[in-house]
């Protein structure tokens, strides 16, 4: 497998920054995230505090950005990126097709603005999953819930609903054409119960029993994508130079904290980027 | 006497990305530097990794600056900051003719590529001065050196040559025509020399006897400026707050450390600008 120099994951401006200056520097690299870019990006009606351009839309925006990624010719690489494992002197990135290697990486993965559900992290790997195409396997015949983020993971659900038996669903947004084969469940989840593994959840219109739970969404929380990577208050802890806890992964972007604005995310995603190339000297 | 929210040092990316900021979020300010805005960042051929822009040269970037500082009604106060003193509560900031006061301070003054002169901050007040208009007084009828850095320099040149008896002129860049009453050493300075006070300087062309030594730049280093300001190899030392080692006094930009990066700076002066916020709120 060729092992490229710098994965980053996220495609919002700080992996974006992040790879600019990747590509400039000549640096072989892979690019993980949403071909759209920024889904919070593209919905600021207006940004006035980004130095040198001022009263774009974050569409307007984007699409700048997408521009700038195209005249480098950088593709992203537009597959979930579902576990990272450091290995002795490199990185295994898994998605669910594929396996990928990088000497460093950079975490670009924003900020999950919704909350961890009591359990949520406890059940991780004892019946709840962030990956369909993972663990969906597991459940065949059995009964799960599907907690989904957006619609573009209904595919997702689909897929788990011809596994399951029964399938609860949850849509985190207005929904009203559902996935085939799922019971909807309108009301919200409050709590993962079960004593060594899932037995069900709590919703605010009362208790489901059920194998396991898949949440399906964009973002991952970093701790979680690569265990043992230190995090505080639901940001990734850095160093200035963006180091984590971790040798040869670094952070950038709303992911290692607040302020949560374009500026402080391109600016450390090209910190986060020369801070790789010295490693990468070495 | 006026005493505003913060005072930016600086109009460069870093301290321009916290002027913006400043503005948005409606506190009062004032931002000191050079009107034509970085002279570093107009000398860059060519800008192709800071995100959302591509292609451009400096000065058409410093153009956008400009232009994003007009649209907001942002005002540089084109006065050379010689001192700041830390107050009880504020921050006391020192021109050649004026006196200011600010609650909070973002230091944003670059970077001085060139080294300092061994001797140069060890006679600093004890025959060192950075400032014609502050000690040129105190060198009546005396002979100097004014090391000066650049033609926008010469004026404070010549008025220290009507002051002093004798006055060593050593520019440090091609000159031909010379600022009235100086006598021209083609020589660099290699040390200052004295005992208590300053007593001559050494150079490339040999040694020769001043009382004074005037060193004329644009950016003074900033642990000279404000007294007390923790540096290390040359760089303000901050933590991920953008914050110093002096309460209420953030910094940003190139003079904070490597990498010399536009987009680096505009995140950090960000950054600063809202650590400064969060203060004031308190």
């Amino acid at each position: 497998m060729n092992r490229v120099d710098v994965a980053i994951v996220g495609a919002g401006p700080a992996g974006i920054s992040a790879a600019i200056n990747c590509k400039i520097r000549n640096k072989s690299m892979i690019l993980f995230g949403n071909g759209m870019l920024s889904d919070k990006v593209a919905k600021a009606e207006l940004i006035n505090n980004y130095p040198g351009l001022q009263g774009m839309s974050g569409a307007e925006f984007n699409a700048g950005l997408k521009e700038h990624l195209d005249s480098l010719e950088i593709n992203i690489t537009e597959e979930k990126v579902t576990q990272i494992y450091p290995m002795q002197d490199y990185f295994a990135i898994m998605t669910p097709d594929n396996q990928y290697e990088a000497k460093t990486v950079i975490m670009a993965v924003g900020v999950d603005a919704k909350r961890t559900i009591p359990g949520e992290k406890e059940f991780l790997g004892r019946g709840v999953s962030y990956c369909a195409t993972c663990d969906g396997n597991l459940y065949r015949g059995r009964t799960i819930a599907v907690i989904c983020e957006g619609e573009s993971m209904e595919e997702e659900a689909e897929y788990l609903a011809t596994l399951a038996a029964k399938t609860y669903f949850l849509p985190m947004y207005t929904k009203n054409n559902l996935p085939v084969n799922v019971e909807k469940i309108s009301g919200q989840v409050q709590k993962i119960v079960g004593n060594d593994v899932v037995s069900g959840i709590l919703t605010t219109e009362g208790e489901y029993r059920v194998d396991g739970v898949f949440f399906l969404k964009n973002t991952v929380s970093a701790d979680i994508l690569l265990p043992g990577l230190e995090a505080k208050d639901g940001h990734i802890v850095v160093d200035r130079d963006m180091a984590t806890n971790i040798a040869g992964c670094f952070a950038a972007g709303d992911c290692t904290g607040t302020p949560y604005q374009i500026a402080k995310a391109v600016g450390e995603g090209n910190i986060a980027l020369h801070s790789a190339l010295k490693l990468l000297r070495n």
